[in-house]
């Protein structure tokens, strides 16, 4: 495939729409293939949807058919032998697995040929669409290396050991009613719909307790990463915090008044 | 609605049929909404499971069409903002989070309105029977609170993160083979069914050993709260105790003779 | 059931057949009930498939309709309450629970009846392939035993709590659709396919990088066992150990020549 002139190192677009950041990955003329440049952009967009006070939710999506045939190793392997963070040592590490973590939600739609990186950066999302058309393998045994962003945990976690090893011991092509199936996707619909069913479901997000929400998502890690008694441990202290805000008068008096609330985020 | 004269603040009523305890959520005119008073009922109607040596299994259902609506707030948030534990300090939690935990089977029965407390009391039980009337909803971020009663640790657990997500972050509600699909149940049935299968799957675990089964709960229980490693270390002593008592002999016999096993409790 | 005179306390079969070894559970006259001898031979045939350096995976089957009926108790649990370990004491341990711990990868086949040790020997592989006559139950209550050869775990990491524990404390038999429901099998095929099957997703691994295949299982296994930061830590020291081999230049060289890569595993 021919690079696109105008744009031939790729790179991440982001676009605000009310409290949503869209954070797309364009590089349709080589399949949304991974350049540095991309990753830096990449880290440096997750970084903003987290520093961004008006913005409470991010959805990742990708630009052209495609959502990415991973990374685009003559460019990318260079510079990880040498060790180099692509993200960029201060951002907020898109794969969610170390460093400055993410605390906002974040919903994924895919479509098309979705490998290596992009599913496991569908995975370090909370909730993903799937197009029908999906093509997913997570190919890295191929090469005689293993999936590093993530999926040998999150698969696991999702799907059980047997899905999980079936998928990444063999490198198979899987599609998206398997996806369905193993709960790496949370819905599939038609392609082309993807994009317009994740920003419904990230505005049905934005239109909760965004301090709520991001609780949640912290304790529930917290059962995952640090175990049952850790995340119990917290409910107390998590939910006299959130009774103290703004938003929760807000949404008890939303409740009383029966409309819906009006959240301000503190 | 109009509140039931006879049975203003509701009850929570206890009916033992064989080896089962039948735990039912009474205040059908109000959608069983829980008071103070049903919580404290609550509580004390789990440590009689637990304290009562007649008593193998525990089922938790609901009069009325529905399971409940959630807590009734105006009466119930003055007492938690004061830290009043509504169980009772020396229950055995419905929750099971914390605290005196429960060491018998528990099934429940769920049909209709099943929100917040619902869900969580439901999750909090080993097997779960849904009516197909369900709506399920998971509702706390639209006060900007967090769930507190296990479902940020027990949909994770069941569905994985991304499912669990989807639920509690937009609060939205889902129906009955929805909640098959996430393993929040495990058998859906036509509306009215409900109950009796839940009956019958109660009789079946209280056929089995009931020594062997709580300590079936205990083990599995002991991999999701303190992991791997304690799990298979608590297998041989565990089975070494089974094995002295009456019941395993029992256990043999039956099996030698092709009958029904006759278990005792010891 | 008559004993096969040529074969009365059963054997376990191993073949090799290129990069697999083949290991069988021979006593179709007694529904393959495992008797010592066959316990001893069967710890033989892991720690052999972890020791021979030309063997990559393992694919473990049943001779004759069933896959087992379980432990031949009036042989095995004399032993047993003596505290013998059948499989052997330096043995790879087929539960693999503790002790020595397989590496190489392991794919299941099974069939008809499948209870007790069958499920568990079929969930402490990595995946697992079905025939549509399965009969499955775990069925240790009954005797007022525990399972202790890793249901307890294995059933909640891959089903969650609600359907282990439905399967678990009633002990009741469930068939091979539910399995796949549950995430205990991959696959269900038409009755005597499952084995042809098995051998063909066997051989996909097999031409896999067999390092990158076992780093995979280890750093999985180290999520469940350790927990998420292990894992995370073990990516880039992982990662690096396998870019040093033979088998990553062949990775990358395979994909620039557009060919399937030919590892050596080294």
């Amino acid at each position: 495939m021919a690079e696109d002139p105008g744009n031939p190192e790729g790179r991440i677009t982001t676009e605000r729409r009310g409290r949503l950041l869209l954070i797309g990955i364009d590089r349709p003329h080589k399949l949304n293939g991974f350049t540095p440049k991309m990753l830096g952009e990449l880290g440096r967009a997750y970084t903003g949807l987290e520093d961004d006070d008006e913005v409470w939710c991010g959805l990742l999506h990708a630009h052209g058919p495609h959502t990415t045939a991973g990374l685009d190793l003559p460019k990318v392997a260079p510079l990880m032998a040498e060790g180099v963070d692509l993200y960029g040592p201060d951002s907020v590490h898109p794969m969610d697995l170390h460093g400055r973590r993410r605390s906002k939600p974040l919903v994924a739609a895919v479509k098309g040929i979705t490998y290596t990186i992009g599913i496991e950066l569908m995975l370090a999302c909370d909730v993903v669409i799937a197009a029908d058309d999906c093509r997913f393998s997570q190919l890295e045994v191929k090469r005689n290396i293993m999936a590093a962003g993530g999926a040998t945990i999150r698969m696991v976690e999702r799907a059980g050991w047997g899905n999980a090893m079936h998928v990444l011991l063999t490198g198979c092509e899987f599609d998206a009613d398997a996806a369905l199936r193993y709960g790496f996707v949370q819905e599939v619909v038609p392609a082309g719909e993807e994009l317009g069913r994740a920003i419904e479901i990230a505005e049905e997000i934005c239109a909760q307790g965004p301090l709520a929400v991001r609780a949640t998502i912290e304790n529930s890690r917290t059962f995952v990463e640090q175990g049952f008694d850790a995340a119990v441990a917290a409910f107390g202290p998590t939910n006299r915090g959130l009774l103290r805000t703004e938003d929760a008068k807000e949404g008890v008096q939303s409740f009383i008044d029966k409309r819906p609330a009006d959240f301000k985020g503190r």
